[in-house]
């Protein structure tokens, strides 16, 4: 019996090609010969090719939030957890960039197509940045009044690590010295946060 | 009797004709026509016209320099010297892509043309930084040991605003909600810096 074509089998079905085929060229009709079934078979789990791309994107992008979640409910005062976020987020996308950059490289167009995916994704972020520091705050660790509310101070410490995990600075990301610009970046941001 | 041909009437008519060819059609001849010259003459100033770019770059990038060299020469206490620098940064920079998108495309073609131009630039900015860090520490108003040299600290300062002067961020600058942004980190960086 034919195992049955679930979405996650779709959507990875649809990384296969669109890494085979570059995201110029893969179509549905590729990604359902390669599961073997017509295309009206994968148009009735994702109706349509930008449906299909915004999903294998999201899917993308869930990886990291899933390790960042992690550490966001690990232990440990919320300085520790700060910089365990931010090294998790660099060498989650230093990693991707850097292990399989055609993959990178072909992601990089699909998220430039799904504007609301990447939104998402960056504003769950956020979220989680901001329940680290508005843990800091409850603590004493962080201070409370400075930069506005934690979620505020949360978009202010991705903005200002934006070097460390915008796509658009992975050619920087295998350059000598990135790794001490990081700590010096982190720990800027780090002090801004202590009381 | 002829004007002089100064190499600033160059680089004036070299902006003039970028900005009605755009950078894939413009060339010397053009700049020369302009002038009522002959491109030998340019030729005697700017011996290529690669050479003839990266000036024309960098008297594009030497404007912002001047300006916020005048914040480093002003007088005030330390994080008010930062504050100003980085708001006459970011102001430069929007007003540039905001008034003349146009221009402002143009010479971000002509940057990437031009590498070396564009790292003096940095390490210039970087180091008008480091200035303000320096006296900001020798009058107790900065902490000494904090992110290493005044030189490490300000390379952390110039990343960690990078949404703010980045032109790969020029999209941004003209968006609601984006002086909050800035506000946010430029007080988190401030914080950092702070005893």
């Amino acid at each position: 019996m034919a195992e049955a074509l679930t979405p996650e089998r779709i959507l990875e079905a649809t990384e296969d090609v669109l890494r085979r085929y570059g995201p110029g060229k893969a179509t549905v009709v590729d990604v359902a010969r390669a599961l073997g079934v017509s295309h009206g078979s994968v148009y009735r789990h994702f109706r349509t090719k930008a449906a299909l791309r915004a999903a294998v994107t999201q899917r993308w992008l869930d990886r990291t939030s899933e390790q960042l979640k992690s550490v966001v409910s690990g232990t440990g005062p919320a300085g520790q957890q700060l910089d365990r976020w931010l090294t998790t987020l660099f060498e989650a996308k230093r990693h991707k960039a850097g292990d399989d950059p055609e993959l990178f490289a072909t992601y990089t167009v699909l998220a430039s197509e799904a504007s609301g995916v990447v939104e998402r994704h960056i504003e769950d972020s956020v979220g989680q940045l901001a329940q680290i520091i508005e843990a800091g705050r409850d603590e004493g660790e962080f201070a409370a009044d400075a930069i506005g509310s934690a979620y505020e101070a949360a978009r202010a410490v991705f903005h200002a690590t934006a070097r460390f995990h915008d796509p658009v600075y992975a050619a920087e990301w295998s350059r000598p010295g990135v790794e001490d610009d990081f700590l010096s970046v982190r720990s800027l941001v780090l002090r801004g946060l202590r009381r």
